[in-house]
């Protein structure tokens, strides 16, 4: 087995513009990569077509979509078919507080069992596309949640008891959504595969008026390139 | 609403002694219960039985009891039927290391939905039955875990960053088995509708020789008590 494939990764993949970025940045960095997607009582699949296709795109030694039940508790505009997304905010509306499209405690309950197959996998590593950028309103997308998360993990684990620890990387977390997108396209990603949009079509068309859509259009059009996503309309 | 009932938890009820223990325990202090329970690809589903008759015994307000697939990760004589569950095992043995009986990340699994239902349920507590004396082999059983846990709640929800933080209640954590016995026996629990076993028949009856059976055998001995738990032969 040659260097570069000695080190393992699980890599948080959902299928969005941010976790196809991290994923590229790992096959790039020579990791061989386990994608853990989630099917969560999201109110559309489309999420996990496009994790999929990355996955298959870049090479990963596996791709797991472990089922969970968020939706029995309710409590997002996500999941809970009585919230409506919300559409055309302007950054005053979302920059304001946690907004309804947070899952509770989604990325603590995707960071556990991601543990839990690096544990069964000997992967020292987690890789994950949070930022801290665009998504301020959500707790669990913060330097010091990830930082306190690890810090639990050491604690939680035979690797943390009995070696080292698994370090929880955010290759994304100081990055714009522009700084992302260029840092993607240099590696190849191809973004008409990702799907971000909260509101999507039957056929998985993005809305571009969810506060997910506003923020990828931006960033492409900062980088002066179009968002090869199919739009509705 | 009288006082005693406005303090909600959220307690993790596997139907063992105890977190039937944990359960009297806090209806004891009249706190509202929001039961959760997983099944997580154990091998029999006695467990889960027991944990609805004390749910039901203990009058919670809901007992929710949530899908979860730790089999597709494997690893653990609990979930994987390639490991075999050890029997007769003296203590040096029971003492070293960490158990094959180790599910890969369980408790921070389990937490983290019980995190996940707080917040929707707005309770400011999570109780869980985690000791450090029987079950030192476990790296999330220590109370060192335990505060890095709350610490990483804290910054990962809602309550933790407009309110007080979600406080990780373990009432059980320095006591040996037989003083948890003792205080559930003083709060009325009904050890035989419990269940403890590693490797029960098909019936539910316990085998007396796993882990689990030797610790709580002893710790109704040491009270002077018979277990009332249904046992093979």
């Amino acid at each position: 087995m040659s260097k570069v494939s000695e080190r393992a990764a699980i890599i948080l993949l959902s299928g969005g513009l941010d976790s196809a970025t991290v994923l590229a940045m790992a096959r790039a960095e020579g990791l061989r990569v386990h994608a853990l997607s989630f099917r969560y009582g999201q109110r559309h699949d489309h999420e996990l077509r496009s994790a999929r296709r990355l996955a298959a795109a870049f090479d990963v030694v596996e791709h797991l979509v472990v089922n969970i039940d968020l939706g029995v508790f309710g409590g997002s505009a996500l999941t809970d078919p009585a919230f409506a997304v919300p559409h055309e905010r302007d950054d005053s509306e979302m920059g304001e507080g946690i907004p309804i499209t947070y899952v509770p405690a989604r990325n603590t309950i995707f960071l556990s069992y991601a543990l839990a197959l690096a544990e069964v996998r000997a992967a020292d590593e987690i890789h994950l596309g949070v930022n801290a950028i665009d998504y301020s309103g959500y707790p669990d997308c913060r330097p010091e949640y990830i930082a306190a998360y690890q810090e639990m993990a050491r604690l939680a684990t035979r690797q943390g008891v009995e070696e080292g620890g698994i370090r929880i990387v955010t290759p994304l977390i100081e990055l714009s959504k522009a700084e992302i997108i260029r840092a993607g396209t240099a590696l190849g990603v191809d973004y008409g595969i990702t799907h971000s949009c909260y509101d999507p079509d039957e056929e998985g068309r993005s809305c571009r008026t969810c506060d997910a859509c506003i923020l990828r259009l931006r960033g492409f059009a900062a980088n002066g390139l179009t968002d090869p996503a199919e739009y509705q309309g």
